[in-house]
């Protein structure tokens, strides 16, 4: 791919024409290198240059100036990737896994959603459903707040109500997140296998999924913020259910 | 003030000359009118204008496009308001409430530090001690990240291992969170009053930190991720340090 190309995968019509993305920062392409990933062309610095760079993968060596000018990053020193994008999961591959899931519900900003993935990562959740009006998965900002976890974990948009409603059928308990209202967490019981799901900075859950719950939780609050940041939200809650045993007390 | 010199609090020297901050957007201006912080002046659209103004604060009727420019954010249809500075606590201020604490060890991000200060504020916590490597507490995207939160919680700037020091002479537990190798967060047991310390993102805590605590906590890990978002973790041990009676299991 010429230099010129590669920024235009900051635009999401250009990646989903493409099925590309971009990868940048000495982490996440080191960690990119050592995945399965389908990589298409990498652009790093003499520094980064790794001894074990795949004889298949087309690599241009450039300087941090050109690095940036590239990409997207206000300074990246070592390396930018162009990869395929994994297919994504259908609800009957994510079912038949049986797995817990993460659920997001219009998460707008790009470093919750790759914060959220990275705490997924970090609980053992591999995947991930989010609604259509959810950030991209692939936008470079959520790439790199990762910190790596997007090589493995999955993110598949899904219309959510239709998609809350499958997990339903298939045993899992739906267990949605709100600021206020719920049963406090520490109060209430878990089945697996659960989604955990998170509404939206702005508005928390949309009413249609609201009504579709098998439990509200809310995290008890002692001072008089608000509310909590999304991707702080999710951790705290995702901590929680990990350390629960069926039916246990979360 | 001069709409060309309200650009210039982006700039930390600026602020620390003149002891003023910029604060932007409905939900951070709305709830530093209701505040007794002291307002220098106030640039606003028509739209946000409250009819609870007080008379006292000098205000300019702006476009939403003329708010942007004066400011830092990308987007903003509501108002800016210059504020004062509040006079930063003593360490003497800090031991003799007693109260738990937070104390950061070079965070670096100013979306991490705004979104701690946020958490903090939600857990009942209203005090954090930063080292002077830390972000400074005024800059705009830490007040943006706060959600308001700046209003209530005071940030510290002190000598991180001095300061821990006069808190362990004031009976304080020291806390720190280590990505690997403490205690496994549940299996550990806390006094009040605590300091929960949190290192820098790229390099968890200093080791003439680590040296002194009274105790190190691991949140257990499940899956495969390296670490944890600061905010993340730090949202995590508050939750379960706020649910802790003293000596019970964390």
């Amino acid at each position: 791919m010429q230099k010129k190309h590669v920024r235009k995968l900051a635009n999401k019509k250009y990646r989903k024409e493409t099925g590309l993305f971009l990868v940048q920062g000495e982490k996440n392409v080191s960690e990119l290198l050592a995945s399965d990933f389908v990589i298409e062309c990498i652009f790093c610095t003499q520094e980064f240059l790794p001894t074990t760079m795949p004889h298949s993968v087309s690599c241009t060596l450039v300087t941090a100036a050109e690095l940036c000018s590239i990409g997207t990053l206000e300074s990246n020193d070592s390396a930018l990737a162009v990869a395929r994008q994994a297919p994504p999961l259908s609800m009957a591959d994510i079912v038949s896994k049986g797995r817990n899931l993460l659920v997001l519900d219009s998460v707008r900003d790009p470093g919750n959603l790759g914060t959220l993935v990275r705490t997924a990562d970090w609980f053992g959740i591999d995947t991930i459903i989010a609604s259509p009006t959810t950030v991209d998965f692939y936008n470079p900002k959520v790439i790199a707040a990762t910190m790596g976890s997007f090589l493995r974990v999955k993110v598949s948009y899904l219309e959510l109500v239709d998609a809350c409603r499958g997990l339903q059928k298939n045993k899992y308990s739906l267990i949605g997140a709100t600021a206020a209202g719920g049963t406090p967490l520490g109060n209430t019981s878990c089945n697996s296998p659960y989604a955990l799901i998170l509404g939206s900075e702005s508005h928390g859950l949309s009413q249609d999924i609201v009504i579709i719950l098998d439990q509200a939780v809310t995290i008890p609050r002692v001072g008089a913020a608000e509310s909590l940041n999304v991707s702080v939200a999710g951790g705290i809650l995702l901590h929680a259910l990990i350390g629960n045993n069926n039916t246990a007390p979360i």
